[in-house]
């Protein structure tokens, strides 16, 4: 299917600059150490290194903490795509979680599957790294996302 | 509707004491600071008070943040109907984010609406109380968690 | 919990005579052989009696027809809220199927959870009651509804 | 992103019959003039021409319509993957309705994300096409689909 917006291009600096900040201005990605991995239209990549910290009961990273960085990564991507003077906001996300989420380091990728002026509907896709660079999809996410007045 | 499983009882105490120790091991709830509030039959409440290290662009807690507490809320009130050699896995959950996490604290409280022999749904309501008391609706969680052999 | 908004009264016989109207447009529910059971503010009961022609492989309701008449109890329950000018859209939903649909009538009931003046988010409970007038739970919805203005 | 399972390929005749058949017996895609437009390990694409019978209040296709070919397409994508001696049942969906559902005619393609020995993951992407053959996505699911025992 081609049908998914598929804009993946650089952006002009000073909205990235702009997406860069806000990205910085989300404590809880300072706190789990979330790192930015790319910034363009219509996609952001956030990585997240295991710590052990971060856990559900087993040891595997926490559901919590895959959606976060999966909800970011949305967020983010569906922000590059809005105006200026614009915010964004999640309004829902549905996630699933396909597979133990263990490994060294994990990505969530966001990338807009369709904008529109009020509400942008975006895919996450988030997969684990081991020490042996293998990757393995361990999460996807459906978001809807709302542009608001910037405060 | 007087339809969904509204079983909400006492645990015998072994059984709270291994939901307990279990909550216990998750360690990204300690890194956020969640509190257990109620663990019952088919129902457990996860405090987590506000931090500002837990937040989103403007302030408001992330939506990751709420949508931890409520996961493990709804996954430990799923284990509480299980049996006692097995664990539980989150298969997928939704969540809606109807206003901006605003507050001192946040309730997630997660109930089992149908349990089953593999798979149980759960629902979660995450509220935020500010300094006055009053309470605030600000996330809505629909879940599926899967019963596993414990490891 | 209390917190869901619980408004639940007799409409105005103007406005539910313009949501009657409105149900009776959805073509698709006069195929299905929908009936309305209840048109109250910020909640509407939909009836839908087993026909052997919406099944799925094995003879059960097709999820699609459960959604179709979930997802339209949640929109016209949003609608009853909103400004005489405005329709309702369907942003997005999320259904369980939580046991077989098997039963002799199926009644949606759509309720709002949280109204916004754009965004307005639903909940839907399922049920099936057999030839004994037994009920038993078949689905949960929970759906994001959108105002826009009426064409 | 490469990690999608990404097994499209030509199954062995007997087990696509045995798909068809099954899609042969879901009465509710015959009521609504549903037609297979593939079957392919992995990947199901299901075809509804527009009715004006099918339709929500503003005569476009009804969502119930779109999410019934959309669940259909993943359920079948899933059980390609599945033993013989295995059926599918859908546990949940989640569905973004895009865009309006306008056009002559709808396409469901449903693929599998990730399969389990229980559990399989799907996502559907629905686009309408008009007369001048344009397409255009209206609705994006994301699915949970479990294998059971045949009955």
């Amino acid at each position: 299917m081609v049908l998914r917006e598929e804009r993946v291009a650089v952006l002009d600096p000073v909205r990235e600059q702009r997406i860069r900040d806000s990205i910085g201005r989300q404590t809880l990605l300072t706190t789990l150490g979330v790192e930015i991995a790319e910034v363009a239209t219509g996609r952001v990549a956030l990585d997240l290194p295991f710590r052990a910290d971060l856990c559900q009961q087993n040891g595997y990273l926490h559901a919590g903490a895959v959606t976060t960085v999966a909800d970011s990564a949305c967020g983010y991507a569906a922000l590059t795509q809005m105006p200026d003077d614009r915010e964004v906001l999640t309004v829902e996300f549905k996630v699933n979680l396909v597979s133990p989420a263990r490994g060294e380091r994990f990505r969530a990728v966001g990338t807009v599957a369709r904008s529109g002026r009020t509400l942008t509907v975006c895919s996450a896709e988030v997969t684990a790294r081991d020490g042996s660079g293998e990757q393995r999809l361990v999460a996807l996410m459906q978001a809807t996302m709302m542009a608001v007045t910037a405060q």
